[in-house]
């Protein structure tokens, strides 16, 4: 494979799973519950993610740091959605 | 940042990402439903965890590979669970 076909795989890998928690935050916020989603997978993530931003920061790699801000800045709010709900219904 | 501890940081963030799925199965097998868990988060993160396994093999980073087969495998299950229990209950 090309280098520029393998780049491509990447920078795909990187929009899927990011963009991918966009679909969550937007049904937790319409159906005003997140119950079934695990609070200790939340946490666990974000606190990986914010990991990954501190590795990417510190190897120079923009995609690495851009894709875990907003993984981090999504599942942030997915974890505020679920603890907020939780407690007001 | 000695390049020892920058490397432990991407350990460590690959560990806590992968890991961090194993809670949500357990959640799911165990109350038997997962229907706050959006299906289309679950089909967009597990395709591009597959272009981060294709990544990986093509760039030969075996932390890459390694991390997202076994985040693959988690999510993979969970995604069955779900569709399981929602037509099961």
């Amino acid at each position: 494979m090309t280098s520029l076909n393998i780049e491509f795989f990447g920078y795909f890998a990187a929009i899927l799973t990011t963009a991918a928690f966009l679909p969550q935050l937007i049904k937790t916020l319409k159906t005003k519950k997140a119950d079934d989603v695990s609070l200790i997978t939340l946490i666990m993530f974000i606190s990986g993610v914010g990991f990954w931003i501190i590795y990417g920061y510190e190897i120079s790699s923009s995609p690495i740091l851009i894709a875990n801000l907003i993984t981090f800045i999504l599942n942030l709010f997915i974890l505020i959605s679920k603890l907020y709900f939780s407690k007001k219904y």
